[in-house]
């Protein structure tokens, strides 16, 4: 990874954030580019990238598998959500009719800076652009009944993502948490992956190539929990900020 | 539906075909175009679409459901497909190291028209732009093992997509078949299936928006077989063409 900083995308293009100075990126972000005029700290926020796909990990913290009652798993364990799940930070969380319990899963996602195809584990991380939270939204009674998880994480405004990107972190020991109405639910350290993200770069470019843009989401510690209609859920990582989604029925 | 057109992707822009007659496509494919100056037939074929998902169906034929010793589902089993597997019309299939068996499934796969998200069974067919074929290939061994889909059916080269996107036809009785080194594997016809493209797309659409160019491939009938390196497999459907690929080993 290269110096740490936090990039924000905005209604009107991204932002970079160096030592609390806010200025605009200009360039590509996955090429060349160099901060230019000095901004107002960004208010409204989108989602920080549209990747052309989300991999996420299941079953990747030791005690998320324990209170899942599942062993723990010999390989990653990939599923994909659509991009059309993706919602910015503020925006609701919608639940959908008639699906019963939906969980907030806190994560700790990966954005892929550089086309990868089998790299190696030893050349992984000079793949990832930076970090980002994601909070996996699941409807946890159909993922059981179906015994697949494309519905079940698949619904529109189940992959909240943001604030921002940062890059020049370490995942080596990253605090997770998440926060479901300021209360701490979920609280782990990426030091408690089964599988690291190095790891799981080597294990997915095997499969299939990952692009720029594209997310890697790592997986979520213990504490998982049912939303409401009302609720505030935030997902907080270490050197990235918070991720604030209300949460609201569908009407 | 609209129009029957062929519309062909090709390195220089898209392509249309009326009567036999190849005119270029000037404007937007899912907004406002005209058929432009004549040109040759294409040689060089992309695949039709880089959709942001492809949705497919599992198990949507009786016949396969039988053959795969499956009950019929009482719902459509979705899954996804990453964008990064698709390959053009003549691109070579992969066969991961490994993997064990990789079986070629014959699918009509619907390009999507314009942003669709909760519609209902009779207006449904009003979001098709067109028809294109789809071969869903899949690592058999890996899916039973996984008892997940997203590995089996996400490798590199695992989504051969075209030849072209054909407008204008009713996805009542359209003849589908598969041919492997020109012998035929695989015949049915999209009346055999047991959820309809309307349907398919209201119940997508109730959980995820689907948005222009996206694809939903309808899922395979009876006669999926395995490929070998050296092969060559044809997705034949009525009124849009072949997709032929040959088929190699990873090297």
């Amino acid at each position: 990874m290269t110096t740490m900083r936090r990039i924000f995308r905005t209604p009107a293009g991204y932002v970079v954030d160096a030592d609390g100075v806010y200025r605009t990126l200009e360039g590509d972000l996955f090429g060349e580019w160099h901060a230019g005029a000095e901004v107002p700290a960004p208010t409204t926020l989108l989602a920080p990238v549209m990747p052309s796909k989300i991999v996420c990990i299941g079953l990747n913290y030791k005690d998320h598998a324990a209170e899942q009652g599942k062993p723990l798993p010999a390989e990653p364990l990939l599923f994909l959500k659509p991009s059309s799940a993706i919602i910015a930070p503020g925006e609701a969380i919608v639940l959908p009719a008639g699906v019963g319990r939906v969980d907030y899963e806190s994560e700790v996602a990966v954005v892929i800076g550089r086309r990868a195809t089998k790299v190696s584990e030893a050349d992984a991380l000079s793949y990832v652009f930076g970090l980002t939270c994601m909070n996996d939204v699941t409807a946890r009674d159909l993922q059981k009944k179906d015994g697949r998880y494309t519905r079940a994480k698949g619904f529109d405004t189940f992959a909240p993502l943001g604030p921002c990107i940062a890059t020049g972190l370490s995942t080596d020991d990253l605090a997770v948490s998440g926060l479901l109405n300021g209360e701490v639910r979920q609280q782990s350290s990426t030091r408690e992956l089964i599988f690291p993200v190095a790891t799981l770069i080597a294990y997915i470019s095997r499969i299939m190539t990952l692009l720029p843009g594209d997310i890697v989401s790592t997986g979520t510690p213990a504490g998982i929990g049912p939303l409401q209609a009302g609720d505030e859920i935030v997902v907080r990582v270490q050197g990235i900020g918070e991720l604030r989604n209300p949460v609201r029925s569908d009407s």
